[in-house]
């Protein structure tokens, strides 16, 4: 959680010999110092990922300029690459139902510093959370959802996200099914919390199908949606014990502690690029 | 795993008032010395789970006198009940195939009086761990089997299993679906262990299915054999971390270390008397 | 977390023959409805623990005629004993400093009703928290705590405990050592949240003391507050796996995921009376 | 676990602009395939860390040449550093008492291959697992100790160590107490495993404190031996949750469960080349 400004850089390209050399090389050679790098080398598609988190002090040059010397380089070795700036913070806006527990804990986090974004706004198809939101000082949009609206309340909820320029959305429980054109426009950018522990119980009241199926463990999944329901890039997972004494509320209830962990942790290694897609799964650089 | 002689009593019936009372005021009346004792209520389906462990010597009768007298108790409650004396072992009877850690893991209890257990035979379809089971002094039975020999093969282990009156099966990866008629006819006394996280990744090759889906965590899951394939009772589950960096055969070696751990506990829950089956459910007194 | 009203018998005794028959007898003869029901029996001591939830309107009598028609009973096998009544909710009086993540999460537990109690009032000995408790509407009492004024605080601080007639004291990281007077008066009904897996690194800066001595997993202790230092009975525990790419800042952020969840915990079983003492030991009926 | 051969480099140095670069483009320059690549900077000591793993065929030279040619860059970097052939594996020396999992666990895993390392022997001081190691093929040692001759009996372990060319001694449940002279002379080549969560419960009877203290979760772990009784460099560490109910023989089990996964991962870790120590602490690249 340091408060120097640094630079992001992540990138994946087909996996040859000599990509760590040509990016650390160019590092170097500015007096780039690097505070953290991970690679993965995935050997069944054969392609490389890579994180770099360099001070951004210790270059002689801005990040412009970054972009301008480093892209032939990018371009020699095919990489689907980016480079982000921590001191541009990035813009989460969070769409909630009536359900507490995800958007209590994501605004203590904010409220700590411990999660270093901005939340532009809170997106709600229920005006419960309204006094709550705005006490952090956080502008709060009720926007109902009704099946016969739900074309227009989407284009309401777009809309807003577009407004404040929005980086991620976040679903915190917002317990909607989003058009499959809005997954796809916003492909990598949505984020939701389901819960179950996928690809086991998707859909629709998962803690009443695990309480029948009679499993040992309940858990959640962190996820980016896709038009496919539940069946997007998993971001992080995690499990808690039950058993037999507990009941459908139970689980609910154990959930909740699980279903706001996992997607806190999910929301902070989007937020620090240490997500990267490819295909329907994710390298997560922790 | 105390060494004192006990009888274990379990019982389940439909919930109404009166049930411990008459259970445990019969048990005190008699002077019985209860050194564990278990309830569940199932709020759904209204029926009463209980498990009771009794010194045999605080007892002025055996175990036959015992079921003489509780007959009338059990049956004025509709019990479906048996008592279980710890110093008639139970008589487990292993089915394996080339994976050497279940097996291992089994007897490494076993051979340390861990797992209060008689095995009887070990069965496999291969020959490959014949003198390793032979120098535990357990006979070994080499029963290949093909497509085209499945039925004759399986006659024949059922043969092995009755000749040294088992009490329970337990698949420790043996890698054969059993038929149908088998499962029914042994229900719930078969157990097997299956490699994943159940619902997830039913049927073969589970490990692939979840490297395939990006998965955070892979586990396993402890259960009664039905007709059905994996979808029988499930009595113990857990899971393990992995990441993006894990290929299919990092996930079978983390895999193995929860599956052994998975079935050691569920077989010992099971030859503790501690399951009780209800529907595809399990109520496990741990 | 049923509405329905519930009657809670907790007692312990010595042990002996005819303890549970006794009890549910008594119950079962006033058609007692009983939902849930734990004992235990521990060898060592040979001391008896059990507790029971029973339905209010299934006993022809309130809690007052329980007590006198019990008390025989009970005298009769030297039981410690309580009976609580769910419609009686616990008075739970918040400590806190000016570290959020606890605060935050035991609020959204109540505000939501998963956590039924009544908070009668925060205090703390800073001014930061004073409005995002107000807009809960829960009285914000701020008592600063210096080195001079230390014994001023504390009796202040009991004067507004008494004053709400609160049950139980939480120190949702208060940072303040109590008194010994104060811990000996209040014996069982102060729970503090203590940041390391104890006894580990007991005292200040455990999260230093942990990433100095290189473990791979930081954990947290909620115990009840007694006059030696992070030496109370142990109400709950957990764990989170670290790395050597941890810092002492990442050890605080992981650490508060911990904390909240045991915190939490803790506090439910015992506002549940779900936690007996014994020594410096406790029972724990989850 | 390829069976591809690799070169292992592992190396630590003060941290500064240009090692990556300096490492990667030397490795490139020779067409080094690097298949995995973990770097690590501790910004408190400001010292760097970081491992490859390099196809041996993909680079034109042998280990000798590549110790040769990177000598230089090493010595300007003041660099610790090794390299290691897969091709040459470790020899592993097991040290073992009465107690069977860990024995039965290490060799499961070398049977199947997962454990890819050779072991030369075992050593106990108990004649009992002579037959079970005998029938892996593996020379058994009987060395027995006493107060009056545990010198002498060291003396035989390090000259049987010493005599099948030892690379890493592996205290199974060893339960002696080595000489402070063995722990320097060997440093960072004798891995223990110790059974409680260090730094709790050090010494004798770990189980026998843990259920005296009543914490919820009990656990092992996995450290180099060093002169200070169980205070050395932590390589892996697990817990597993208990409650009021378990005794001190339940705790044993449990934790042997968590002894042998423990140790397993640890050891893995080691002869892998994954653990850097530094001072007391350990960089783990898993």
């Amino acid at each position: 959680m340091s408060s120097v400004r640094r630079y992001t850089l992540t990138l994946s390209c087909p996996d040859r010999v000599g990509i760590v050399a040509a990016v650390s090389t160019f590092v170097a050679n500015h007096q780039g110092w690097i505070v953290e790098a991970q690679h993965h080398a995935d050997q069944v598609v054969q392609r490389f990922f890579m994180r770099q988190e360099i001070l951004a002090d210790s270059l002689p040059f801005g990040i412009e300029t970054f972009r301008e010397q480093f892209a032939p380089i990018a371009e020699s070795f095919q990489m689907d690459w980016k480079i982000t700036d921590s001191a541009q913070k990035k813009r989460v806006v969070i769409l909630v139902s009536k359900l507490e527990h995800c958007l209590y804990d994501v605004l203590a986090r904010w409220q700590s510093g411990e999660l270093d974004v901005e939340i532009p706004c809170v997106i709600s198809n229920h005006d419960v959370f309204r006094k709550f939101v705005e006490w952090h000082d956080i502008p709060f949009h009720y926007v109902p959802v009704t099946p016969a609206t739900k074309a227009d309340a989407f284009a309401k909820v777009i809309h807003l996200f577009e407004r404040v320029e929005g980086d991620v959305m976040v679903l915190a429980r917002y317990m909607q099914v989003l058009s499959p054109e809005m997954c796809d426009h916003y492909s990598g950018r949505i984020i939701n919390i389901h819960h179950s522990f996928l690809p086991s119980f998707v859909g629709a009241k998962p803690y009443h199908q695990a309480y029948e199926r009679g499993v040992k463990l309940t858990g959640a999944t962190c996820h980016y949606v896709t038009a496919d329901l539940d069946a997007g890039p998993i971001i992080e997972q995690d499990v808690i014990r039950i058993d037999h004494s507990d009941s459908v509320e139970d689980l609910v209830r154990y959930g909740k502690d699980i279903e706001k962990t996992v997607l806190a942790r999910g929301l902070r290694y989007h937020v620090e690029d240490r997500v990267l897609v490819h295909g329907n799964k994710t390298v997560v650089f922790r």
